[in-house]
């Protein structure tokens, strides 16, 4: 077993063979996203120094940025105590994580009672993904 | 249907009823640790303005910082795009979240193949939590 081997064996993946992986703006501390890694994509990841995570909707290795030209640069991984978390730090290729355009997917603040949009869009989705329609 | 009905009906619980919440300094920016919350938790985390889990090793509502007096105290919750996670930056009573007595649960990084332990014990679990034996 190799390196990398020996190091996703340490996990301790769901019954869907998933962790949550969170990415940090590595300067900034923002949050960006949090989305989900089977040990492949993990192992990608490591290998190729970029956020790959796993689609659960498309049942997918995601190349984060292959659609959107978005893409994670890894500048550090980590896991947490109990090997069931990944936390990246990132820098964020355009500035955008989000598909609907902004820096970071956490953009609803929970205030007096409600959920408030908080963040502006940078990029309309549209301009990002294309419109093929 | 009270707003935190209304607010909590927003969330799209996974299978368990559950969704990840991550917890973040609110100063540092530092991620500390992630946990579980079911809508019961998610209520009461906006109610009490405190981080409270639901534990899913003990199958019961967890009050971080209920025995070891780590309480996180709330600044802002935040959801995601998708409405299936939760970021929180909270005030971290006693500076540990970690039950390993460290800041942070993500203490680990990948560093040339393996994990390595990156930051130091703060105060020693068993002064944290006692021993009873």
């Amino acid at each position: 077993m190799n390196d990398l081997g020996a190091m996703t064996a340490r996990i301790k993946w769901n019954e869907q063979g998933l962790v949550p992986a969170i990415a940090q703006d590595w300067q900034t501390g923002e949050v960006l996203m949090l989305a989900w890694m089977n040990r492949q994509a993990l192992t990608l990841t490591l290998e190729e120094g970029r956020a790959i995570y796993w689609s659960r909707s498309r049942q997918a290795l995601w190349r984060k940025g292959e659609e959107s030209g978005h893409v994670q640069e890894l500048k550090e991984l980590r896991i947490d105590c109990d090997a069931d978390t990944v936390l990246m730090k990132v820098v964020q290729v355009g500035g955008i994580a989000c598909h609907t355009g902004r820096r970071s997917c956490f953009y609803r603040l929970a205030e007096e009672g409600r959920w408030r949009a908080t963040d502006p869009v940078i990029k309309q989705p549209e301009d990002i993904y294309g419109n093929n329609t």
